[in-house]
């Protein structure tokens, strides 16, 4: 059968994967999920018809996410991760013989039970004894929260519906307090060159409460390509960084080449803070 | 009318653009010609049904084209452009003021043509006194030519009929003997995230006929997401310059960081060549 999943981008493009076939189809009280087997990227998770992750290129959003943050950091040893249900944030920090404890705190537990049950590369390390998984609302969780965590990853789905308050003044506050007192951030901002308007106020936003900001970019394609990631920081900022500490694990898109290449902005995206 | 374009790639996965029109379509000598006035990117023009450049997106990738070789050479006087009928390469050559002489080799004069007509912002160059537009074989031109320029660009197609001779032995030879003592070459070597093995294979063939070469990576979404770039040289290497001369021109993706973060190679583009 010629089956295909599209997606598309603001109605004006579209990506296509042939699959397989559907494994999975159900609609959570937040949202639509699903997991298919495609042709060219393995298994992937899909949540109202856009691609969240994906067996073959996964590998680039999440060390992007988190080894960024987790090398700028010189000891990181409890972690957050709020949104990524899918779990592929939370293998990363796993990695870093400094972590002693990660907490993943995602609003849809159907979301991290369905990426047990079908993207085990991903989830592996959901079942860790360091791991604590909570299911609630992020935001919530990170207002009750004070002076806790070394680094703390946003992981969330685009800025569209429930998952816009994650991108909120608010939010960023509460990520502030939440943080020890050298503490750091990231999260996803969506796309430079798609929406660089949405890009440059959040990271305005974020830069009103932290005293140190940074963005790094990554290129991923079933996200149609280039993406943002916004630091926000009390105390250790990459610029003072020369070299990252050597990296102990085994990665397939992060080193210490693009630990320092990410940070360096096309032109065009300079431009954006102009 | 909700009308698309729709490119494949290795039949498992496909890119659409709507579009507002077809502008023009032809059979050359060579191959199908389309320009199609997109939603997106604006206007895009298609070589048998593979997107070549779009007036949005094309600085990316004629940036890196360019800018990377021209500021790698102290001083490039004389700029061989293969391929590249577009006229795009031939534009980033003519904003370094070393520039005397830009010769641009293409096989298709309708390549040519339709860009001049269809694509003015893209194509501007092609009238400049400093320019001399040959329609020819980049191969037969090459092996008569002898010692003459600083700096060759091969801006092809992807490896696949008619341009699979752009990637061969015989032809990076010639390239070597048309260069000047001290010249240097870069050419397109598709997409090491979905061709690793064309890639290893090519750039290790111009291994074996440069002493210096070097790999780097741009991400183009209109071709399907990473691409890399090879460069072969006989004197200058990147690995000698600590940082770039003063960028003279308005760039929109090139820039001093971007020259160094585009030789960061993500680890599994170096583990193609382990």
């Amino acid at each position: 059968m010629n089956l295909w999943f599209t997606e598309h981008e603001q109605e004006t493009m579209r990506m296509s994967y042939k699959i397989k076939e559907t494994l999975h189809k159900e609609r959570s009280k937040f949202q639509d999920i699903s997991i298919v087997d495609t042709y060219r990227f393995g298994r992937m998770m899909i949540l109202d018809d856009v691609v969240q992750t994906t067996e073959k290129d996964e590998f680039i959003y999440h060390e992007l996410m988190v080894h960024m943050p987790l090398f700028t950091h010189p000891n990181p040893e409890k972690v957050l991760v709020i949104g990524g249900g899918d779990g592929g944030c939370i293998r990363e920090v796993l990695k870093h013989p400094s972590v002693k404890k990660a907490v993943l705190v995602e609003i849809d537990d159907r979301v991290v039970e369905v990426s047990k049950q079908f993207l085990p590369t991903i989830s592996q390390g959901l079942d860790d004894p360091r791991v604590e998984v909570k299911i609630e609302d992020g935001i919530n969780y990170v207002k009750e929260t004070k002076n806790e965590y070394d680094v703390i990853i946003v992981d969330s789905t685009d800025p569209e519906g429930f998952s816009l308050t994650l991108f909120s003044d608010e939010f960023y506050k509460a990520i502030y307090s939440c943080l020890k007192e050298d503490g750091l951030f990231v999260s996803q901002t969506s796309s430079p060159f798609f929406r660089p308007e949405f890009l440059k106020e959040t990271y305005e936003r974020i830069g009103e409460i932290f005293p140190k900001t940074k963005l790094y970019v990554g290129n991923i394609l079933t996200y149609f390509g280039v993406f943002s990631f916004s630091m926000g920081s009390k105390k250790y900022s990459p610029d003072d960084i020369e070299e990252i500490r050597n990296i102990p694990m085994e990665t397939k898109f992060f080193n210490k080449d693009i630990y320092k290449a990410a940070f360096a902005l096309p032109q065009y995206v300079k431009d954006i803070f102009k």
